[in-house]
């Protein structure tokens, strides 16, 4: 690993060459470097929290001038309750899954003396692009030793104390290890990113960890497959079916447990016929934790009574916003077809929800919403690696290939045909007088 | 099905629509559709095939006066012996096969009352962009329908004609069907390209089915996900300890059983021991099938003996070359490691083989080569969905996300995840006192 002044190509390169050597070490060592970077970090972590303290410190300056938003000082902050423990956490995770390299994932015979594998195995080199989130940084080098990738991270300048004092201590611990030097690379030119998008020839796959802005920057200006999501749009569609008390605590949870993270609930969809019944009291408990409803007229007149402070007129654009905030939209519906198509529409993909008692609905809105999560009672803020189970997450994918919704280890392999045979002749092969046939039979894994 | 003339973004806008509709259809509904286009287009062979004809003329004029390459007069001729039989033999295939779609994946236990499934599910919106090679229509609707994926096809000027027939059996078909008439749209607008990769909102993966020039222009100038290959520069490893009277079987018919196709061999590497022992036979057999040999010295010092015709002496650019033609560059490699360092740097990661009897050395050469198909004693030919067994294929891709070598139903679905609950709050979850701990458990599919 190495905290580099190379070039943006020089670093792509060398994390290339490493890839190869990387993607052959058997998971003990692979591991072994795992548990070797959380020890390093436990010892290191006075040091990296005072280096966090003062990216914090000019953080909560910049957002008290209105230059950076408050939702951004919240992701920066690695002394918030649990974090450090779970980018602990997190790493020895990783170590305890099981190797996601080479799995048999199929096995066939394509015809007698031929036969065909499939087997997991790395990607190649990872750009990570992130602005907040110190923690990323552990967390994807974990990921990308565990899976047998290399990985370049570029860091916000947000986060350059977190970031310099935690690389320094993984970088410490991996020249005890067999990952090469080159598999893990920190860049920290300046203005380094537009120059890494060009690397196609070195780089396999683009991650940004970041704001709408970063991600649709980063699709437009480069012809590596990029893997993120832009917005967190997630809506909740509220049916006069749903559990009264029990739906306030699922929206309560799904916008006020961390109004920053992307699958905080940003839209709330009523049916017509639950405005005057399971609403109010959502309402309520939402306007005490300090939640602002923007609301359309119906729900608006439905909620009049309540006298409840924080209530404001809904404009179209609150339909298409992430608010990262304490804010959420309000919107009257009057079916389960206009919920799908209003989230199909204005929602990101990301993740969505149905309060329902009804089964077939339920059901109905799973198959029908086009999104990453689609929950029945369930709240959207599940979505999330950790909480999936996947040990820890690179990053949350609204794309609609090769991994969609949290992704962990998996999302981090692709995987390669190997064929073994006797040097037949393709020409000998198909139907008809004298071809030899086809088998294609599935053989045990 | 409609063939139109409407505008890029209209287009894509109703195949959007269309898609949502085609993603609920029973796998009953996908079948009949096949089985009528597969009706449609046995009834219209002759008017098919003389449509073909005339595009075939054209081309070959063009070939003539040196405007267009005899590669795609090759590609372009659906009359081409088996063409056509196999064209058809693959939509009643893609029918056979299992249903991708509604797929459990993975079902899990999060926590207590908390459950999860991955479901397969379909992409969206697919974007073929397509030179020569008329039977991609029919290859592609059949995909796509059965995936229950809306498909817009671009074909390129040179397959005008035999497009336009295809398309009018298709089209005429699918109105007897239950498959929306949007879900598949064939764009005859001209330049309408640049237009199409716009459309971002709409349309969810990009698969170019065309040259090199075709691939990399389309991956610069979209946002949208690109599935494809550029090159397919092959190669084949000849070590020392190959069968020598195999490895001729194998090395020719990797060459000259379709020297346009993508999975053609194009470089020879052999070992420089066995250049007096193995090679003289090859290149002897090669030339005698009118492969013209680009050799390195040593190579062509080892064949001087032989006064073979069509030895030429190798350029630098030739192994970066993708000939499409009778053409194999030849180049002496002292070891595995030099030949394994080779094909990761020349090729083109789309398939490669070792021919050896050295089992270690072969799973040395497959780990190590970081190609979509690693083959020993194999060729390269191979490559090719209808062989794996997929019924048919949608092309063959060298990314290293989603799907990679023959891409054939699988590739053409992503998952969601659908989580059931009771409402409960997240933040009830975790460890110590009071929490609710994550189960984290795996059920039965």
């Amino acid at each position: 690993m190495s905290l580099t002044n190379a070039s943006p190509e020089a670093a792509a390169s060398s994390a290339k060459t490493a890839s190869f050597t990387l993607a052959t070490l058997p998971a003990s060592a692979r591991n072994a470097a795992l548990e070797t970077i959380h020890a390093a970090l436990s010892e290191a972590k006075d040091d990296i929290l005072a280096a966090n303290a003062k990216d914090l410190e000019a953080a909560r300056k910049a957002a008290a001038d209105g230059s950076l938003s408050q939702a951004l000082v919240s992701r920066l902050d690695l002394g918030k309750k649990g974090k450090w423990e779970d980018m602990l956490k997190g790493i020895l995770d990783v170590r305890g899954l099981d190797d996601p390299i080479g799995q048999v994932q199929m096995r066939s015979q394509l015809a007698d003396g031929l036969t065909m594998e499939r087997v997991s195995c790395p990607i190649g080199v990872l750009l990570i692009i992130f602005e907040a989130r110190p923690e990323v940084i552990a967390n994807i080098a974990s990921l990308a030793i565990k899976s047998g990738n290399s990985a370049i991270l570029k860091g916000g300048k947000e986060s350059t104390e977190s970031f310099v004092a935690i690389s320094k201590a993984i970088s410490a611990a991996l020249e005890k290890t067999e990952v090469p030097n080159g598999a893990i690379q920190l860049v920290t030119t300046r203005d380094a990113i537009s120059q890494l998008l060009d690397q196609d020839r070195y780089i396999d796959l683009v991650i940004p960890r970041g704001g709408n802005e970063l991600v649709r920057y980063i699709k437009g200006a480069t012809k590596i497959p990029v893997l993120g999501h832009a917005d967190g749009i997630c809506s909740i569609y509220l049916t006069a079916s749903a559990d009264k008390d029990k739906a306030i605590t699922g929206v309560v949870d799904s916008k006020t447990s961390y109004p920053a993270a992307c699958n905080s609930v940003e839209t709330l969809l009523v049916q017509d016929t639950a405005l005057p019944t399971v609403l109010p009291g959502i309402a309520a408990a939402l306007s005490e934790k300090g939640v602002s409803l923007r609301c359309d007229p119906a729900s608006k007149a439905a909620l009049a009574s309540l006298s409840l402070p924080n209530i404001q007129d809904a404009v179209p654009e609150d339909y298409d916003t992430e608010h990262l905030s304490l804010t959420l939209s309000v919107k009257t519906v009057p079916s389960i077809d206009e919920a799908i198509s209003h989230i199909n529409a204005h929602g990101s993909h990301h993740t969505d929800a149905i309060f329902t008692s009804d089964k077939a609905e339920a059901e109905r809105f799973m198959n029908e919403v086009d999104s990453a999560g689609v929950y029945w009672n369930a709240s959207t803020r599940l979505a999330d690696g950790m909480r999936y189970g996947f040990g820890t997450e690179v990053g949350i994918s609204t794309n609609k290939i090769h991994s969609r919704g949290p992704v962990g280890l998996e999302g981090l392999t692709i995987y390669k045909y190997k064929i073994r045979g006797d040097y037949q002749p393709t020409t000998g092969y198909g139907e008809g007088e004298g071809k030899i046939p086809w088998t294609h039979a599935r053989l045990p894994l």
